[in-house]
């Protein structure tokens, strides 16, 4: 049975759990940060403004026979937890009960067939539809924007949750593109393998969100982001299904794979992918190191990716977030505080955390582990053991629920991401970390800039960004908007990725064209016109209307 | 200064060289293969039947404008050498004198600007453009097919032969296009680095021409494929440029880069490309082994490649294969006589030879080294030390030249190849087998059919096939096609990939429907009408004219 159990439609994850700051947490951030002393709870369901469904008459009776009477939803909660994804701006709006849009209807297909069948419908009845998979997107990649279309649905793919294949000599499973995070990993379980893909969201985000927004999750350093896993899939569009096989490689022609992942909706409907697994590890081990200096950190980073000695998850905090980790934890207290006066007599007080991940077989960890405390003892990394390595594991999916934490009172809480080559990755660091602080500061709302370094490729990393203020209470999407724009702006100037791993969605689109130019955009146009003649996939996310 | 030296212009490599079969291995071949006692040389350079170059004065006119007129060139060598890849089909022909579609015009471009402008004029003049690197093409990817056009020129890149920038610390380098093998490696030696790609046409091969057909070398496995190292590129159309920068990893959109590479030069002329390189290697030891069977090997190969313990190239012969390497080698015969001995000894005699080769660090070396061997033996493999590993290396080049000495003496050879997940394997290496034995067979000509593993992936491998028959005198080209498409369509009937490495070009796109679908085709087509809506960038290659 697909698990269609929704996200609390005002925030993240389970509606029945609370999440709450540390009462000194709060208390240092509100001083630090001027955050007046106040709460900002969600409004109730029932007061969220929604105008009524736009949809025919023709195109719902047409909807219900693709699908069946009940899996087309127009009732409250179908229609508000599909509104937004939850990015902070949707976070913004679903909590003061503005939804801009609202789909006209959440349609659940129960097969490839049944999404051509929408598809057909949509297109004749000029319905925009967006796909909908944990709906976990923090770019808007969910929006159900209707562009120039009557109405606009939400197509949600929770039934498309099977698994078709394990192939346990070829290490590759045919998984269907609803599948969240938690079934995958169950779905190989019974084999003992496992895809090794965990997203922060991955309690929710599914399989075919994955592939169409090239996702990367915290262990793709060592088992590679979705576009390394993924080998074939399945993609239906209003002129037909595009079907490659799961293939180890190939010389036949353009890479049509990699030019459906990442599609984002705009190319078809992702229904299945035929991935590469691996055997579910033996052997976890995640362990701390300090480095004086963020740039000691990177440079480690770099001699374990070149030298080939690849953690799984490697990720070094920088100063500003490394003051926070230790400030912030609560569970393993004693322990971390034991830690900060060893991290302190070593003169690494004010260093970078950082966290390495070996997941396999216990002979393989070994000889990683041995090898990469070489290499990181040499770029002068201090070994705080296994004690952190715990603490981020137990907390790796926390930050979502913080955020709501935070919001709740009046703290903006904010991620972003991109990635470079390592010859410029210092430059952007700074770059894009002093376009943050500037432009909150420009607000008046000055802010804590937090970065970190979380996937390692030989020739360059990805730095991830997180950044609380104080809200401009009554400018939320103003003050976020600017923040956004100064980060952006400072990416591009700095000859970073606009994304490494969020994806384009609705809130990179601006920077798109200096992502891809003119000609790259006009070639994702063209493929859309191909496949979606109408214009009826997800308008107005990926690439801009003109260029 | 560019390196315009061309090939032989009926066959393969260096003019000044000359290579004979070893008279025992010819004679026993005849006996084998029924071959009657016969030489077929080629004809004479002036022999060969030409028509004169078709372009108009305007167009020439355009042509000499755009690049300047020295580098624009009409004579025979050069328009006779640019008229053919080196396919079996192409050799036939170019030594029976009868060249079905010479070039009207061979033209040197200097740099992207002027590709630019060549672009412009043919575009305008209609006349179509192909693109040629090292020209080295064995699936007729070069042979200027005119299409609808008035004209047709052959666009050799040998003057892109910059390298623009090597980045020491992310390695990577941004190479041109016109670089073949052996440049590439001097101007990355002079960093201590290495691209690592050498495929057996390395010789000649270009930059360009391996990002355009999506290029495999023999130490891919260890190296990657070409789609794996590249990072970016530059691509000029007759609608513009594609400028996609050398980035580690990105989420923008759908992949690009990927959609790029394999567009054997219809979706634009490759200009650049941004490539990972790594360090020399300090050590490079390559070894030999044996297995008792076919299967044992591949066995022990998805044993190395699942448990991580990748070689930087790993070959495994078949039977039939393993035959003829040992009885056509002469220059390690001393050692090689030996080996027979110890190998017969061991009851390996009727086995399969294995070749691993490994390359890096002393350290790195030594430790994959003690794990295949662990793996290797494990699965039933019998060492055989460093000879035969030494003995391949001095001849991996050498195929393509014992091809013309085999054709010089009335044999057919040729070779084919394909990928497929490890599950199917065994059955597409058994079906292809049968069909390309019965189909020679058919003809009346029976051969030798052999083969090899040549490329590991997780989830898979590559397999390549050589086959010798006598020639069909009068029908070698049916002879031929017969074979071919007996050999293609059991690639499809058992789930293989139409080609892993050698691209589509002219003679794989009958199957390419059923690669790619009939939507597949329809992505490409639409890409290409955007950037060539005139259609003039090498019009008959990749993809059929009508689905």
């Amino acid at each position: 049975v697909a698990d269609l159990t929704p996200m609390r439609w005002w925030g993240w994850g389970d509606p029945g759990r609370s999440t709450e700051l540390p009462a000194t947490a709060l208390t240092a951030l509100r001083a630090e940060l001027d955050v007046p002393e106040r709460t900002v709870p969600p409004v109730a369901l029932e007061d969220v403004r929604l105008s009524d469904p736009g949809l025919s008459d023709r195109a719902l009776a047409g909807l219900r026979k693709a699908v069946g009477e009940e899996w087309v939803r127009q009732d409250r909660l179908e229609r508000v937890t599909h509104a937004a994804g939850k990015g902070y701006p949707d976070l913004v709006r679903m909590r003061a009960g503005t939804v801009e849009h609202a789909p006209d209807a959440v349609v659940y297909p129960a097969d490839e067939d049944a999404v051509r069948a929408v598809l057909d419908v949509c297109a004749e009845r000029e319905v925009a539809v967006v796909p909908f998979g944990g709906g976990t997107s923090v770019v808007g990649g969910v929006e159900p924007l209707r562009g120039r279309m009557e109405a606009v649905i939400s197509l949600d793919l929770a039934r498309l949750d099977h698994s078709h294949e394990v192939d346990t000599k070829s290490l590759t499973a045919v998984l269907g593109a609803g599948l969240r995070g938690p079934a995958v990993e169950r779905a190989l379980g019974r084999h003992g393998l496992t895809l090794g893909h965990f997203p922060q969201s991955w309690e929710y985000a599914t399989l075919g969100g994955w592939v169409a927004t090239r996702s990367a999750g915290q262990a793709s350093t060592g088992y590679g982001s979705i576009d390394k896993l993924v080998t074939g899939l399945r993609c239906v569009s209003p002129t037909g299904k595009v079907k490659l096989p799961g293939m180890p490689a190939t010389a036949a022609g353009p890479g049509l794979r990699q030019a459906l992942i990442g599609s984002e909706g705009l190319l078809g409907v992702i229904t299945e992918a035929t991935v590469r697994v691996r055997p579910a590890p033996d052997v976890s081990h995640y362990e701390g190191w300090m480095f004086k200096r963020f740039e000691a950190g990177a440079e480690a980073f770099r001699a374990l990716e070149q030298g080939h000695v690849i953690p799984d998850v490697a990720r070094l905090s920088d100063e500003a977030e490394t003051r926070q980790a230790l400030s912030l934890s609560d569970g393993a207290s004693l322990a971390q505080r034991a830690g900060r006066t060893y991290i302190g007599a070593r003169g690494y007080a004010e260093g970078c955390l950082t966290i390495l991940g070996f997941e396999g077989t216990r002979q393989d960890v070994d000889s990683r582990r041995a090898r990469a405390r070489g290499i990181m003892r040499r770029a002068g990394g201090l070994p705080l053991g296994a004690a952190p390595g715990r603490a981020w594991l137990r907390q790796r999916y926390e930050g979502p629920y913080l955020r709501d934490a935070l919001l709740e009172h009046g703290i903006l809480a904010e991620t972003l991401e991109t990635a470079a080559p390592w010859s410029g990755l210092m430059r952007l660091y700074e770059g894009v970390r002093d376009a943050i602080a500037g432009a909150l500061q420009a607000r008046g709302t000055p802010g804590r800039v937090m970065c970190h370094i979380s996937h390692l490729y030989p020739d360059g990393a990805s730095l991830y960004y997180t950044f609380l203020a104080a809200q401009q209470e009554g400018a939320e999407l103003e003050q976020w908007q600017s923040v956004k724009a100064a980060a952006c702006d400072a990416i591009v100037a700095h000859g970073g990725t606009i994304t490494h791993h969020h994806a384009i969605g609705r809130d990179h689109v601006p920077w798109m064209k200096a992502e891809v130019h003119k000609h790259g955009i006009r070639l994702i146009r063209a493929m859309k016109a191909e496949v979606d003649p109408g214009g009826i996939l997800n308008p107005g996310k990926l690439i801009p209307e003109h260029t």
